[in-house]
């Protein structure tokens, strides 16, 4: 297995992540400069405006920029977290995909979206990871 | 009735919020000031690590801070949140609170934090909401 | 003039724009798409490592973020902000330039940079404005 | 002298800091777990709309967070902040407060506020600073 983390099984590494694979994301691509994993829109994605739940939207932002972090080899945890909700959606599959800004020493920042298969920009943000030691 | 949105009714008020209800999150206390909201730590909310998943801390504050701001009457979205997240924890019961620090015409700025029944804080951050029309 | 808010003349703008001008930030191109600025660095401009002060450079980027929103032709202000702080320099002129995430009815939301002219990254954020009446 | 980097002559530190100094941003009380300072405002403190920049707001709360850092013994630079702007003024003194939120190992969390005499808020938010090695 070449990818840190295990990251090359898409399918072992949602299911060592418990609150991710219950809530129906799932991986689709892995690097260290952009990751994308996708959300499988279930009843139990929505709010009370039948929409998907601001805490899911930002929960796949959270999970690809730990990805896209950890792509490099070492482990990172969410230090802090920016993101402005533009829109929803009530079906169909929704993306997010995360970016490096910057890789320092100790720190990379993540450029976040989500957005659904046909581009609509869902949210938008920015994801500070810190590696763990 | 005498809450909007049969916040009277706690464990109704969850269930019409599916994504809310299928990960534990409850309400303790509702006010437009100050309310509270209490998460029952399953197997299903924790990351790899074994400790409570970001996107669920994110999730209780989102929640907590939808709940004080529609107190008031009306309805309310997230517009953009900001979180920084501090500490974490294996077990237990884990709360989050909200309490405005601005309620102007259409938007209310609220104040949100997660923490455990000891009050070690797991995150702090700023939760901006805007009323839907 | 074609452009709402003076913006044609820079000159005349950043006049209008006491701050702005008292601290060596001038106008270098201006649309509703994208806009840039440029600092010239003085000593005013420092603080006490010698570099540019954080203040300065988040007071640049939301110069950027009010000119690309007002280009569109309405008065805007600034509803919120989060800034990245990446890098610092000492010497040299420093750019900021702003880009439109999402344009909605009364929002605009704004991914800003500021930058160095050899394009070193200092601080990468987001702005959101919203509307005057 | 008893407190770090000359925090206890004010004039001093602000004269070392140069763009505080210039945009007339003075220490009101300094600790490491609260510190104030203060704006005298002037013609050159004003934006478009005649009021307080939110440049110089966002600067008043950037060097308060720094001051109470940094009042505990190291060095601190800024990793990030986000500000709500909430309200402005024309005319004043405008004053800034940063409380600890969480002081890490190497982390500071800091909640900031800009308000008037008057206790009119006009900023709320979050700036966490990192210790310079």
């Amino acid at each position: 297995m070449s990818m840190p983390f295990g990251l090359d099984d898409y399918e072992q590494y949602a299911r060592n992540n418990p609150f991710m694979y219950y809530n129906h994301i799932e991986l689709c691509s892995v690097s260290p400069e952009r990751s994308v994993v996708k959300l499988t829109l279930a009843e139990e994605s929505r709010n009370l405006h039948g929409t998907v739940h601001g805490g899911l939207i930002y929960a796949m932002a959270d999970c690809v920029a730990g990805i896209t972090a950890r792509a490099e080899g070492r482990d990172y945890v969410t230090q802090s977290a920016h993101m402005n909700f533009l829109g929803n959606v009530k079906d169909g599959d929704v993306f997010s995909d995360a970016t490096v800004v910057k890789r320092g020493r100790r720190q990379v920042i993540l450029h976040v979206r989500v957005y659904t298969a046909g581009e609509k920009l869902l949210a938008d943000g920015v994801v500070d990871m810190f590696a763990a030691e």
